[in-house]
């Protein structure tokens, strides 16, 4: 899998990925090996400011209007699961990246990475579906591209998606806003995108079927910012789960994170799947649940603002953030007692999207 | 490779697909494979009005500022070739499909689809030749994504960039545009991507080696712009060359195109790779030339405008727009004869880029 032919720049390994010489499936997990690759290997190479942020979508300003821009491909097996496949994954994927930074997603790019030897019905079905969602999610897809590779080096059928949308005037939500009393609010029952995917691959059953979460958070965000302008940090925690994305915050704004563990709505039959495969509901991957850092006197107006919307009917608190252990995930548990929620490595189940 | 989970939407073969029921390369060959595709699968499942357009980028406005916005992926083997890389095409393809609407691109977002055991100093080669041609180009990468899939499944790394760019005030650049009596003309010699990598694939020489000519356009676009915004259509003949391009053209704006065979610029090593090949240079991938539809009145000024840059040096003119025959390219070849261009329905060369 190395390229013979010599390139034009050179490139030395530096110390930390050389204990990774390859690429392993946790350098896609949204882990911390995928953050180490990020900063290590691309920054360096780009030497970009803004992908410096490592935010999931880029701020700029264009001709006076300030936009966001956000690109995810999507690799998920397999391409249709209980609640979604991979089209839906493909809009909601990137209109909620768009959406964090409190922006109204409009316009997507659609790109096709196709096997040679799949069906076009195949084809078809994801295109329908992917179309159905843009509509769903109030976003166009305008421009697209189609790849095709010999058979044997691709699966059917990968997407990549990139978007744009306007954000409002007055609105800055980023990580590096999480500030010391801030209420942290999650917009549903977590979970459930990872142990759909898991329970159709593996073919598994938990009592109730678990259906993906996927769905477009767009409007929940527009329902949100309708209440106050000041909400500081949103995320949707996929790849890596609710531990990831509170990390994530935790660190870049250099801010602490105490959890109420029971507080975290998980439903019975992913609590049971994941008490089953040993996994842990705070790291398994969502599709259409976002996590809110709100200043505490807009708390209740906002989570009134959430309960009112389809997608954040079962909102809930979930902690706060502190001045103490800066960088770090403290969770409460039952009995008083405090763990800590380490960063996820990799990810849990790889090509989960 | 058919996905045998149920999916929400049904799917069914329109007539124009059924002679291919399954994916073939030539459906990656942007000829008439890919618009079949386009056409009959893409565009019904999406119902968008912009992409209907099939230009290379789509032109939206957003917050007042009329953007271009563009997509690709890159696939081509090897990865480094001479003259460039799939960092370089990763680059120049994106930034010259937002040039070809008159745009300054200025955002690029780059995804990352890597293959699990792929070499990490390959991937840095990769990331480091994004990175340097994507400061020739003048553009920044600020938002990206990393998948990684398994060995397999994949061909060690392929790479998307979508873009986005200001369009110009007054610049009104698209195939539907070109008009009887404009001129026609090519900014360089052809065929000379196309060759380095078959070149390089096959272990072929032809005398002198064919470098690819892989370079960013948008700076040879303003100094055009600068002369007057009066430009009707641009466009980078890549998949498909120059053959491809100029029929996309004749048929979107249902005119006619007389092309003059001996002024269309073929280095002899070109010419002798494809002699001994049996290839038609015409039908062979460009990554750093274009084609001007310009109204007579501007021929002179436009062209001297080109020669003066460096992405432009041999620009010549190579043909005209007419009222007749349209939708058909018509090629006067040197002793008065004529001959019907065709459009080409795949690649001649597969991932190419």
């Amino acid at each position: 899998m190395t390229d013979t032919t010599a390139g034009p720049a050179d490139w030395s390994c530096p110390v930390p990925l050389r204990d990774h010489p390859v690429v392993v499936m946790g350098h896609g997990g949204g882990g911390a090996l995928s953050a180490e690759l990020t900063r290590h290997l691309f920054l360096p190479a780009y030497g970009g400011e803004t992908l410096g942020e490592l935010t999931d979508s880029a701020t700029v300003t264009l001709g006076g209007a300030r936009l966001a821009f956000s690109t995810d491909s999507y690799v998920v097996r397999p391409l249709f699961f209980p609640g979604g496949s991979i089209g839906d994954l493909a809009v909601n994927g990137t209109v909620n990246d768009l959406a964090m930074s409190g922006a109204v997603p409009a316009y997507l790019s659609c790109a096709f990475l196709l096997e040679e030897g799949t069906e076009l019905s195949t084809v078809g079905r994801v295109a329908q579906a992917l179309g159905a969602a843009a509509r769903t999610a109030g976003v166009t897809v305008v421009t697209g591209d189609t790849k095709v590779v010999d058979s044997g080096h691709g699966d059917g059928v990968y997407v990549n998606t990139a978007g744009i949308g306007l954000i409002p005037e007055g609105v800055d939500i980023r990580p590096q806003r999480a500030r010391p009393g801030d209420v942290v609010i999650v917009s549903g029952p977590i979970g459930q995108h990872g142990i759909a995917i898991l329970s159709v691959r593996e073919g598994l059953t938990f009592g109730t079927e678990v259906t993906s979460d996927t769905a477009p958070l767009a409007g929940l965000v527009q329902a949100m910012l309708a209440v106050t302008p000041e909400i500081h940090v949103l995320r949707d925690p996929t790849r890596g789960g609710l531990a990831a994305a509170l990390h994530e915050i935790a660190e870049t704004s250099k801010t602490g994170v105490v959890l109420d563990e029971g507080a975290v709505p998980v439903p019975d039959a992913v609590a049971t799947a994941c008490a089953f495969l040993g996994l842990d509901p705070m790291y398994v991957a969502n599709e259409g649940r976002l996590v809110a850092f709100v200043p505490r006197t807009h708390t209740d107006a906002v989570l009134e603002a959430m309960r009112a919307h389809p997608q954040g009917r079962e909102a809930a608190v979930i902690g706060r953030c502190v001045a103490e252990h800066p960088g770090m995930v403290v969770a409460r548990t039952g009995l008083g007692a405090t763990r800590i929620v380490d960063p996820p490595i990799g990810e849990q189940l790889p090509r989960i999207c």
